[in-house]
């Protein structure tokens, strides 16, 4: 192989690719990129076997074609801290990587491009296609509620629904619930798939912030590919049924409020301060005919909130873990939410004030 | 004590005692910050043994005189979160400690007053007198160098040398040298002192980047004290002698080289990213008659770079450990810096190109 690119292409292109690097492994090839400059181009490859990344063209000039995995960690470092304008990457037969650029020469060695793992074949028949910009978003404001450990494989993913015209991601922790709509641009039959969570947090990373910006989707039975234009995305598929969500959340209610977000989540803030050494510690809300207050209370003292709300129903009282409401709140655009509350015991409804495109479901602690 | 102040000013004077208030220790008055209402004014207080800080008199109206001990930690945490512009703190006779601001309030136990540790006397009778920003930038340019493991105590502290119109601050770590100097505003008579290097980095957090602000220095003979304006500083001194190191630097050498600083930072953070794994791994200088070589080699593989220079004198080959002259070069704000090298096993001076504000030397690694 040998050719020359533009180095600050090559970087950012390197930062994409890097999403799919495994960083510690029994199997060194996964820690490498892979160069590949044959007849469709110049591109790089990342896959750590559950996930993996491979470039559109990097415009290059290829003198001889070739493959090289390298290691990613150092040809990344190299790369970024180069001093010129254009790299020359040279390999020879014993797979040595000659590296020039300005007023430096590296020489490291590589492994054989042979080696390393194709990407999964996914058939691109049925795009889903959504705006970059609102797929990252909906995987920001539910991504945090995904289970943690492994005993329900499922749930340490997320929903995708793909429906008619519309899309929504779910994810459940067992605690709650966190639920997202938006409109599909274009769309075919109904699919349901659970996305790893480790996935949709490296996507999230490379999806566009620019509105104009498409993301088409398209899957298959065992993996889900995301083509961004300038890369795309294979990952695989977790396995098993989802939770049946859709019960959970009752239209019935005896008490609705309205309140300022950044008001409740400072309140929460300031009260979860006096049990922060114990995160399972409850705040209590009093929920009166004109106010809500939040009380906290701890070996370490007391704290008492009082904020205004409109307020419609039953005066209630009810405890939660602040986290749960500060993430959900905090996953909130707009500036006032809409609470629905039933019992002391039953879970809340976080709600947009108007339309459907979120709901948050958040289950109590006992007092 | 019952008082109102205003609740930014309070937060920026808990930042300036944080600096003192000890994280871990067996001891937990000493995580705690003393608030003194009395004839003086409203002062906070943070001392951990080794080092203590005394607020200047904070605006504040004040009800009701006394003091008390408030845990750092929940106090800051608290402070800092609040949404209202004044707050009101007033304690009980059971140190009861009640914080009242905009929408919330807060109780928290506080611990008596009487127990918290009063800071060194330390008298002040003659005063060096610096600017503070010359003085944060001598010890940011020198902090580098000092020892990291208790071997030779004195070797973890900074000398400050008083010297009629000149002050200088040394450190060495038996690998290096780093030295500056600058003038005095006001002296008096000559002294020499060991001060922690803890010290010297909470120090410098809270000196003024502002030209025009002053700093005078107290010493005894087992503490120094920093005033501020805003607040003091008392530091215990390290006993014993310091390192003599004046003897370290040759005014002799073979070759010496005029290079611009940045190039040879850059060249040698490249060079020694093949032997990232290892620190140990020297990078080899070879200076010729009109560039310097710079190369390093590992199982990694192997990097070379060329960098301009003026060169005089004699073609050298000379090892070095590249972080220690990344260090020193980094501290230094001119463009250019002149390197003295005398031999393959000695070590070798970087200089500014005009006046004697500085010196760095470093000892070379066999090859």
């Amino acid at each position: 192989m040998k050719l020359i690119c533009n180095k600050d292409l090559l970087l950012q292109y390197i930062n994409i690719v890097n999403k799919a690097v495994s960083n510690r492994t029994t199997l060194p090839i996964l820690e490498c990129i892979l160069l590949t400059a044959d007849e469709k181009g110049f591109l790089l490859t990342g896959n750590d076997l559950e996930l993996g990344i491979k470039t559109a063209s990097i415009e290059a000039e290829i003198f001889e074609q070739g493959e090289i995995a390298i290691e990613a960690r150092i040809f990344n470092d190299i790369i970024r801290r180069l001093n010129g304008e254009n790299v020359t990457i040279t390999t020879d037969e014993k797979n040595a990587v000659n590296i020039l650029c300005g007023s430096s020469e590296f020489t490291i060695m590589g492994q054989s491009g042979e080696d390393f793992p194709a990407l999964p074949e996914v058939e691109q028949n049925q795009a889903y296609t959504l705006k970059q910009n609102n797929l990252r978003n909906m995987i920001r404001q539910t991504i945090f509620s995904i289970a943690q450990d492994n005993a329900k494989p499922v749930l340490t993913g997320e929903l995708f629904e793909f429906n008619g015209d519309f899309f929504s991601i779910v994810s459940v922790d067992g605690y709650r619930i966190s639920y997202r709509k938006n409109n599909l641009i274009s769309s075919f039959q109904k699919t349901e798939v659970i996305v790893p969570g480790k996935t949709l947090s490296e996507l999230n990373k490379i999806l566009s912030q620019e509105d104009e910006e498409l993301v088409s989707v398209y899957i298959t039975d065992k993996h889900i590919l995301f083509d961004l234009g300038t890369a795309i995305m294979v990952s695989r598929l977790i396995d098993g049924d989802f939770i049946r969500y859709e019960q959970s959340f009752s239209e019935d209610y005896k008490t609705e409020i309205l309140v300022n977000k950044n008001e409740l989540i400072q309140s929460l803030e300031r009260a979860s301060l006096v049990s922060r050494d114990n995160r399972k510690t409850p705040v209590r809300f009093q929920i009166k005919s004109k106010s809500l207050e939040i009380t906290a209370k701890s070996d370490m003292g007391t704290a008492f909130e009082e904020i205004s709300a409109e307020i419609d129903g039953q005066e209630i009282t009810i405890a939660f873990n602040p986290r749960y409401f500060i993430e959900a709140l905090r996953s909130i655009d707009e500036e006032r939410v809409r609470i629905h509350f039933t019992a002391s015991l039953s879970p809340c409804t976080i709600l947009p004030v108007e339309g459907d495109s979120y709901k948050y479901l958040i289950l109590p602690l006992r007092m």
